[in-house]
């Protein structure tokens, strides 16, 4: 199976992790990576490793950046723009089954003149996808949290939980979910203890129910307790209402590992759910965990 | 030194856990009991073992409760209460130096007519203090979590985060830290990446500001992004916006082991992070961590 790999932005750790692991991956899939051969060789000289042999390069329509360890360029910039379309592109032409996104600097990607502030947002306007309809799922192997709400602030999330908007949400969602049941988070402090500390979760056990008659099966329980809903032998998924709801507890228990994929498009995606690590860039002391687990996730999710 | 315990609901796992660690816990202080020595006999003949010996019970002003394991009964509301008044009356008073509670049962407090949800709220009440005086801190020894807002509906966090009142808990806060810094978490996702989703961590760079300069040293740092505060090695304090931002990781690192304390009080008072767990009453299967971690931070915190 072809897998993309865009390299995200070539003065962070990007380069470093995708190098390490081509060997890895390539047990995985067929990497199709979006760079040119050149900004690899140069990427290796500086890490002192060896470039890896058998490299499927693809050049992306950008011209080749110097490499400035932990600098942000408009030239790395615009490059790991053009490699990111490059992956796309190829996943919407089904030359590639998926594709995988190395980090990108948001602040690059401005003085680049990028009109997005990241990948999921360009998706979506690429894609031309409705805010309701890309699902941000983060996760590691074993434990997925897919955000009804995320980047929005805390005030507007109450008023964002509504019964049909919270069970179209979840129909979409629905057919990702390989382990069921998936459980849907409450919004308040104990779940609202009776309607006493709040009511919204009166909207969400509706669309729990909706959803589930629906799918004419129990594939969402809830409202659970947020606070308990991560103790000891959790689920393998949940639908949280708010971004920190969902990602302070995966983040404290797999923040290595931890991925990020973008449910409900037309093509796969997946992402290391880390930034270019500006501060230990090509000093050979990146994880590669998250990489090799989004790598791991694209195959899986391409499979299905 | 003197510590009171006051047993909870008698048909829950609280007399379980009292009796199974009256040898350990006597190396760590003096405990008083607030029960009857009869009702302790009639628990450890129904958990078939031995009653400890140097037991030292206070009775407290109500009838004994015929014993009901997992039944909500007024007789038993009527005794946790009675219990509770009598550890509390004994460190007021000076003949204890702390007190530790063991878990009530709202409903049977109900059915007995105590007019509290808990016993924070009695506290709060028969105390005579302000909403925002009373500090409700959970904690293991390794993590504290201090609430700025509890109890109320996640709608009605955003417009209690003003600059005065936090300004005002961080320094009522500040003496009970033992280990500087203290991280003061953001509310919005990313801490409000720069006010593009959401505004109210102006207040809060102010609170802690103006907090820092009253005490004189940096005692408080922040507002930290929320989802990542609490990843690999973590700080020893923190200040949670609200419920569920604290709660989730302290629960998800250290459910077992997390008591709950109510600091800024006239009293020392510390509690388990559990129920009456009527599921395993009278079954040999409670677990004491919490228990013990109670009684150590009593101790701790009437030393200082």
């Amino acid at each position: 199976m072809k897998v993309a790999i865009s390299i995200g932005d070539s003065n962070g750790i990007g380069l470093e992790i995708l190098l390490k692991n081509h060997k890895r991956i390539s047990k995985l899939c067929t990497p199709l990576y979006c760079v040119e051969k050149e900004l690899l060789q140069e990427a290796a000289r500086m890490l002192q490793i060896k470039l890896p042999k058998h490299l499927k390069c693809i050049a992306p329509n950008a011209k080749i950046p110097p490499i400035m360890p932990a600098k942000i360029t408009k030239e790395s910039g615009a490059y790991s723009y053009a490699s990111f379309l490059s992956a796309l592109n190829l996943t919407l032409q089904g030359k590639a089954k998926a594709f995988v996104t190395l980090p990108i600097h948001k602040k690059a990607w401005q003085l680049a003149g990028i009109p997005y502030v990241g990948h999921t947002e360009a998706l979506r306007d690429l894609l031309k996808m409705k805010q309701k309809q890309a699902i941000m799922v983060l996760g590691s192997p074993k434990l997925y949290v897919a955000l009804f709400t995320d980047h929005i602030p805390l005030q507007s999330v109450p008023q964002s939980i509504q019964v049909q908007s919270l069970k179209s949400f979840l129909l979409h969602f629905a057919p990702y979910v390989t382990k069921t049941p998936c459980g849907v988070l409450g919004l308040n402090p104990h779940a609202g203890d009776f309607g006493v500390l709040g009511k919204e979760e009166e909207a969400i056990t509706q669309a729990i129910n909706k959803a589930n008659q629906t799918l004419k099966k129990q594939v969402f329980i809830g409202p659970l307790v947020p606070d308990t809903a991560f103790v000891g032998k959790h689920l393998r998924y949940y639908v949280a209402m708010y971004h920190d709801q969902g990602l302070i507890p995966l983040k404290t228990l797999y923040f290595k590992e931890s991925i990020n994929l973008t449910l409900n498009l037309p093509v796969i995606r997946t992402s290391v759910d880390h930034g270019t690590a500006f501060d230990i860039a090509y000093q050979n002391k990146a994880d590669s965990t998250s990489y090799l687990n989004a790598v791991k996730e694209a195959v899986f999710r391409a499979k299905k």
